[in-house]
């Protein structure tokens, strides 16, 4: 706990907060790249903002390759002093992510289930707290995993097609959300919304998003990164300690809850899963996912 | 705490799912019906939705009888395999249910006063964790007691006529709603509503309750059952088991509350009603009902 | 916790309600006054309702002087039993108050720093658990520290003019809102808005403050006055006690957290203080604001 300030009847910082905590500007290397298989990485040094780009085809599906690609990429930003904030977008056509990927539930030894669940909530605790600056830049489709990743951003700006839906709609498939998605998804769109959204599943389409508070802004696809770079701007003119402690204040309780149980989370997810009716449910649907691709 | 979900695209739950877990439809006893002196039950065994309509004039109050009535009805329903949803209406006109009978509350027992209390308490603690759908099909007033009812259900309907009011406005009496009373509003309408609501007593008319969001949806009287039948149908189209573990973790934390402290609650209760000062005002109160009658 | 009560279907509490509560009226002494170097109050004996004026140029900051004289106001209305509300506002043109007084925070020893906090706490527990009626009527900015004080009252009306805002700007100053200014926060706006808003230092144009609730209503700068005590005469009409329970009931979590952090609250925030990187940023922000005066 700490003290709280005086006036500045000024919207903006004082210049004297910004400018000494702008990562020096380089010529030499105002932007550098870094990827692996499923996520593009690009830093532009002189702003200090990160875009990373999920190219994992066809659906961006969260695979426990994708997760831990995914962690290693956030951590080397977070350790990159360069580094301030990052835009999360997508590099495949009309979908932002999937979410968790269901082959990863499907047939697999229990140290697989254990292995995998860790690595889904490693990525969530990292997002959730992280210092850096986060901005959800969703263009497509979010659903389950692929909008808790979203909802553990600071801001979230969807293309304001009606066609791309964002929710936790694993209610649908017979599964629920773990309490941790749970706490994130009140955290953003209040008690009420959340108990009827979850219950029912629902996939809101962008402009309902909006409505509820799940997302922030709307914008035309040609315009997302546009904007996501200018709200990046507007969260980087704070300095930046203040803004973290402030951030952490906010979201301490409920990454707390997981971390304190964060052991029990894994064996219930490993004896969930492990059910001959829950792999019986995932099968059928894998299989009804096969029948409409072809 | 379980796992997260892939998915679907479609708003609507994969046929696989729906399919198997819908009663089977009869065609020999497509209705079944139960009624005692209260209440009148009518089960849609096709559908699998039961409606529940509060039939005890003048208004419907929440006398111990009726309670234990209630009770006994949603215990049935509850044990019925054949039932998934409940729509609670009023056959009385003008009134859902005007909330707790003050002649419980006036020149009894202390025997009473706590038989009375748990009577409350216990059907709070059934509808609020009910794993049937629940809807309140709010056709008239609903003061008190009566709008902690359409509280605890999971979707609340209600006429669009401007002199049907809903609210907890315990204060305006002189007394307190209870703290589960108060958690079950915040819930639905969030802390600062709630606050300023409660501390005045607030009776919100059916657009003002619209726009807090008391009730979800208002339409015209002749549309209630049919909007709720439609309503009803959308939340039976999800599986029951993911639906029920989804709404039991949404509301557990509230629950928990009045189950650790159920016998401290009833406790108030009594030595509340039996001051001196209490039961002055509460009959005061009902000579005012009566002359207000006559 | 205490029972509910039963119906009355009009909006108003019942006349029987009212009179018995209302204070004599005094044909001798309408209206006492009482005022010290910062603060004037005048306190109609025939409502029961004080005005508290803020007449601390240039902009009503928070010094410890100030605080003393505030809590000693407050106590003194708080055991009269003539006065039951108390509207707030400033005799300073456009500001209602800037907020904690960053001259006590800068090159004072820990002592003074610890009794400062101290005075800033003992504020805020006395306006956010008072019984009376608290009513914000804010005609002019209210950055931060000024901020709370109307958050901690029961209703805010703000003058409508678009010049005047109103928020938690510390993240602006580097330093960070203490977690009682944001549960406070927390209670009115909710979760989200309050994330980002504390995140951003967001002081929130009256417009702006009315959409997020962060105020209750905005009227032109003339009809303040009248619109307060027309509100207070809202609440007024309702029996104390009952009020004041639900009021306290509301409040407690958020009151008893800091209740039992109190002493290491106090601790933290000297140790933060006392930091030379926070002094030379108070220094060089006080600087800045002469530059700005001359």
């Amino acid at each position: 706990a700490v003290p709280p300030g005086v006036l500045p009847l000024c919207r903006r910082p004082p210049a004297w907060g910004r400018a000494s905590r702008q990562p020096p500007a380089s010529l030499l290397a105002p932007c550098r790249a870094f990827s692996n298989n499923k996520i593009l990485v690009e830093l532009d040094e002189s702003s200090g903002v990160a875009t990373m780009k999920f190219k994992s085809p066809p659906v961006n599906s969260l695979s426990l390759d994708f997760l831990t690609e995914f962690c290693i990429s956030l951590e080397k930003l977070e350790n990159d002093r360069a580094c301030r904030g990052v835009i999360f977008t997508s590099a495949v056509p009309k979908i932002f992510s999937s979410g968790l990927d269901i082959t990863e539930m499907c047939g697999k030894s229990t140290e697989h289930y254990g292995e995998f669940w860790r690595a889904v909530q490693e990525i969530w605790l990292r997002l959730y707290s992280s210092d850096m600056v986060t901005i959800a830049a969703v263009n497509g489709s979010s659903p389950a995993g692929g909008c808790l990743i979203a909802l553990s951003c600071d801001y979230r700006i969807m293309v304001e097609n009606p066609k791309f839906s964002i929710g936790l709609n694993e209610a649908q498939l017979g599964i629920v959300a773990p309490f941790w998605f749970k706490d994130t998804f009140v955290n953003v769109v209040g008690h009420r919304v959340a108990e009827r959204s979850l219950q029912l599943g629902i996939l809101h389409p962008a402009p309902e998003a909006l409505k509820i508070g799940l997302v922030d802004e709307l914008v035309p696809e040609e315009k997302l990164q546009e904007k996501a770079a200018a709200v990046m701007a507007q969260w980087l003119a704070l300095p930046d300690h203040a803004r973290q402690l402030t951030k952490s204040m906010m979201r301490k309780a409920v990454l707390d809850r997981l971390i304190a149980h964060r052991e029990e989370d894994i064996q219930n997810f490993i004896s969930f899963v492990s059910k001959e009716s829950i792999q019986k449910s995932l099968r059928m649907y894998m299989e009804m996912l096969k029948k409409k691709k072809s």
